[in-house]
């Protein structure tokens, strides 16, 4: 089992990397809690609840599946689960545990972040793409004009991420989940993005794949522990995100896997940067890569102007002005400000690339 | 104009307690804001709304009124004002002013906490009462369950208290008010406590007033700056609020007024405190205050079993043991848990002494 502690500003908390870690929470579970919420998802629930469940005898057990996919972050989910909390007498001091992906981590952490003011919650990942989310405390559910507009910074009490329940996704939620290792690779990490590239993904050992995520975690740790708030060096982790964002929006979550639109968005992100340095950005390594290992590369027709009025919903935008992570140099990113003419510029040049100007 | 400050884990805010202050909110707000969000209810937009608006003549103004009374702070009306903000393209930098008692401050102040996952908000209380829930950055809206179930712990970036707004208050919210500071005397400041006591509420000059308003805000303000999260001292500030919560859950919130609920909740922890201390609580003097004020003094027939049932779903209970502040001495909280059996006994005690029983 790999370990590393991350701190925030209210209290450290670990996140444990390894094999079988769900038959193990009574012994990673340190405090006492007077009840345990898991929520999960349909698919999950399949799989691991039983095992998560059977391996928390001393707490009285509560559990709340919600629908596999995006549109459980949703207002009503969110309030049906603080009913279920509070229909099972769960107190200040009761624990929930997100036992999932993304969405389950996002929606539970804010039903934890929110039910009585704040309550204790752990994040359980199930998918590669979670080993993101599920770390730095950032926990929200979507507006139905944008997505993760209603949240909170509310950092888990601990990361239990076992190794052995992502072992069988299929190949999009691969994808999906080594985008994010990329981008974090791309911001903070040139050896790991140069083997990375050279990968096909289906040829990863476990071995392989427990280092990195590990190196993944790492990048993010650092910066989520420099920046918990976002207000300066947290907006790096969103290189790619600003296209990738308005392009889930418009598609209607689900289309593609969020990993793969910021697969898409950071290939834009590369092109604009190029036209501020003079470094090499392995554009082309990366290009192929997405290519070799089948990612989607579209703007699926979209209007720009439709593309445009997303960006400008996202939570990074001020004053109307679109704002997107470059880079300099691989590793060293950089936040720009631009106008909507500017952008459309780039869009134009980009589906041209893409063959769909 | 008096002035004070509250230090807060993430940052400290100035509460501005004084004349006309709405007018003067341009030169109170320091910071640039891309957009101001004016949070009101339907009567105090009446009042006061023009006043703040024009105001604030450096800022794009953006308003949202909702029905005044506890029913809007429900789910409903917080994700139809994170539609009103987000259609409105307000950002990150962007600030909401809660202009109003409680009810518009804890909700828009919930609003604030969770719009984009946090921006910064500006508490205008224009109630007495709201001296209390304006400052420590208590923020939360209602379930269906319970009373503010749902929310956060949320500091404000400040408070502007102008006293104009609070002088044609009605004579329940008179009451209403005045209960929270005689609970903040009762807590931590007896020389205050014997000074109201003698007090007929309608006879408060303005000076008096504001210096009652300043000494209770800094009861509270002292207490949530040594325990913000509320793990330990701050659950003194529920002095006479385990009963009211009850009462107001089962009566329906507006039958009677908050502090007016919790005058009649002190009255019951007076009682109770009696069986475990010898000091003088000035009970009697108590009482009879609160009959010269016309405060109502009733369990309104309500079943022993429904209030206890209440008890155990409010937020301080934990194990579903039912907690309570209790006095060792006047200026000396202490917490206690009961069981079921103890509380029914001393709900009896009480009924026969408001002869209901």
């Amino acid at each position: 089992m790999k370990q590393m502690l991350v701190k925030t500003s209210t209290h450290d908390y670990p996140i444990y990397i390894g094999k079988s870690l769900r038959f193990k929470l009574n012994e990673l579970i340190k405090e006492s809690y007077t009840k345990v919420l898991i929520i999960t998802d349909d698919v999950v629930a399949d799989l691991y609840l039983d095992d998560v469940r059977n391996s928390l005898e001393h707490f009285p057990v509560i559990e709340a599946v919600v629908p596999s996919g995006e549109a459980s972050k949703s207002i009503k989910e969110y309030y049906r689960l603080q009913t279920v909390a509070l229909k099972n007498h769960m107190d200040r001091r009761s624990l929930i545990i997100a036992l999932g992906g993304g969405v389950v981590g996002d929606l539970a952490g804010f039903v934890a972040a929110t039910f009585m003011r704040g309550i204790d919650y752990m994040q359980m990942p199930t998918t590669i793409l979670a080993h993101d989310s599920s770390v730095g405390g950032k926990v929200a559910i979507n507006h139905e004009l944008g997505k993760n507009m209603i949240g909170a910074f509310y950092p888990p009490k601990a990361v239990v991420y076992d190794i052995d329940t992502i072992r069988s996704l299929p190949d999009h939620e691969i994808r999906s989940g080594f985008a994010e290792i990329v981008k974090e690779a791309y911001i903070a990490n040139k050896p790991l993005l140069e083997e990375l590239l050279h990968k096909k993904l289906t040829d990863i050992s476990e071995e392989e794949l427990i280092r990195y995520l590990y190196e993944g975690i790492s990048v993010k740790k650092k910066i989520v522990e420099e920046d918990e708030k976002e207000s300066h060096v947290r907006k790096f982790l969103n290189f790619g995100h600003t296209l990738a964002h308005a392009l889930e929006a418009i598609l209607g979550y689900g289309t593609i896997t969020h990993g793969e639109a910021v697969a898409i968005g950071m290939l834009f992100a590369l092109r604009v940067s190029e036209h501020y340095t003079d470094h090499d950005l392995h554009t082309e390594r990366y290009k192929k890569w997405l290519d070799r290992n089948g990612y989607p590369c579209s703007l699926y027709g979209i209007s720009h102007d439709d593309i445009i009025e997303k960006m400008k919903l996202d939570k990074k935008a001020a004053n109307e002005q679109i704002q997107m992570v470059l880079l300099k140099a691989i590793g060293k990113p950089e936040i720009f400000d631009f106008t909507d003419e500017t952008i459309e510029k780039h869009l134009q040049a980009f589906a041209k690339e893409l063959n769909e100007a």
